[in-house]
């Protein structure tokens, strides 16, 4: 282990790509559905539609344009928005509450679930995302994440890259934010946590927009640790 | 599993004196500190007396007289006003914060972990204590408390019994109040859960003060699910 890892007692982990594979488990069930409705849908690109909503939506709650609004109901928004262009326009409100709970069943990337199982045993292990405390709890409870604590940006009512939110989970957690390490496959996100104090690691998830080259999956010398999933990470970490 | 407990998809838990041991566990540790530094202390006495401190010292935040406080610092407020009486005024800085977080270390009554693992299963299961969320992090990782997701008055910035907790729980988990179920080993709490529009569960724990006659154990109609531990409660519905 490097000596500047030495005195982590808390990771906290960026959640939509990095422990779960988003476009995947969003592409995988609008593909049932649309094979359930006879349409012909191009899943993939559904759900890069979806999440391209993500941010911009995120951004109006963050400029206080809207007021706090957790992600469930941004992701309703943007849903809203899209299901015309995809020809899913009539969906009923039971079918359209379903499918916005796609986010609540994410599925994990294969090393997860076994990777934070390790990290658990050394330190607290804690969501930190812009997700939903329900919607992370039920994930977590659907894909077997062992997490700690359920840290989300709505206790915080801050959107990451807000430094409240980086700086609110190592206050919550007790802890000094250097003793806290960002676990992330972006790098705005661990250039905020770092902003804030903390301490970053980056987890290269290849295949988050699947084939498409939208990814930097560069190691970064600014980044106290650098893995290729979180099997690496433990090992990097000697648990 | 009576009718009217069918709706129900979340349990949220109190945690001292419901899920864990809290008198008990303080007078272990206060006999190893006593020996150590060859005192006679009642440590019975000394965990008592530090409880007695609590409802006041939250008292003052509810009242509007304390900012928020957390409950590791009003706990260590309550810690330097008794020392004094148990001939404790010569503890160290270090020994004195030691100590205080006796409170994360609290050990789970004996069914506790089996109980509420077999809760788990059918229901998302939380904390929803006046403890902090770092102190119940911490005690669940000590304790092995499987929970799903730890609440606290931390995240709402109210102490139970007032409403913002018992309605914030149920808001934050994307349920209505009636589909969560309080769970507590006292009746204000579940009264006041009741008025928020809650479920309840009061579950016996006799041994709470020890030998000391003060608690109320009798089964009351007016909670949906009465029960003698937290293996009985998970018969009583149907896991």
């Amino acid at each position: 282990m490097k000596k500047s890892l030495r005195p982590i007692r808390a990771l906290v982990f960026d959640v939509f790509g990095t422990v779960v594979d988003w476009r995947g488990s969003i592409a995988r069930e609008m593909q049932v559905l649309a094979q359930r409705k006879r349409l012909s849908i191009d899943a993939d690109a559904f759900a890069d539609a979806w999440r391209a909503g993500y941010r911009p939506a995120m951004q109006r709650v963050r400029s206080g344009e809207l007021p706090w609004t957790r992600i469930d109901d941004l992701h309703r928004i943007i849903l809203e928005s899209i299901l015309p262009q995809f020809g899913l326009e009539k969906l009923s409100e039971a079918e359209r509450v379903e499918l916005n709970f796609v986010w609540h069943r994410l599925r994990p990337w294969p090393d997860a679930v076994r990777g934070l199982k390790r990290l658990k045993k050394n330190f607290v292990i804690a969501t930190l995302s812009n997700g939903n405390v329900s919607l992370l709890t039920n994930m977590a409870k659907a894909g077997g994440l062992p997490w700690d604590c359920i840290l989300s940006a709505e206790v915080f009512h801050h959107y990451k890259p807000d430094p409240e939110v980086y700086r609110g989970a190592a206050d919550i957690l007790g802890l000094a934010p250097h003793e806290v390490m960002m676990v992330a496959a972006h790098k705005d996100d661990l250039d905020a946590a770092a902003g804030a104090g903390l301490t970053t690691a980056f987890v290269t998830r290849p295949r988050e927009f699947g084939d498409q080259p939208r990814k930097d999956l560069k190691y970064e010398r600014r980044f106290s640790a650098n893995a290729s999933d979180f099997l690496d990470l433990a090992d990097q970490l000697g648990v």
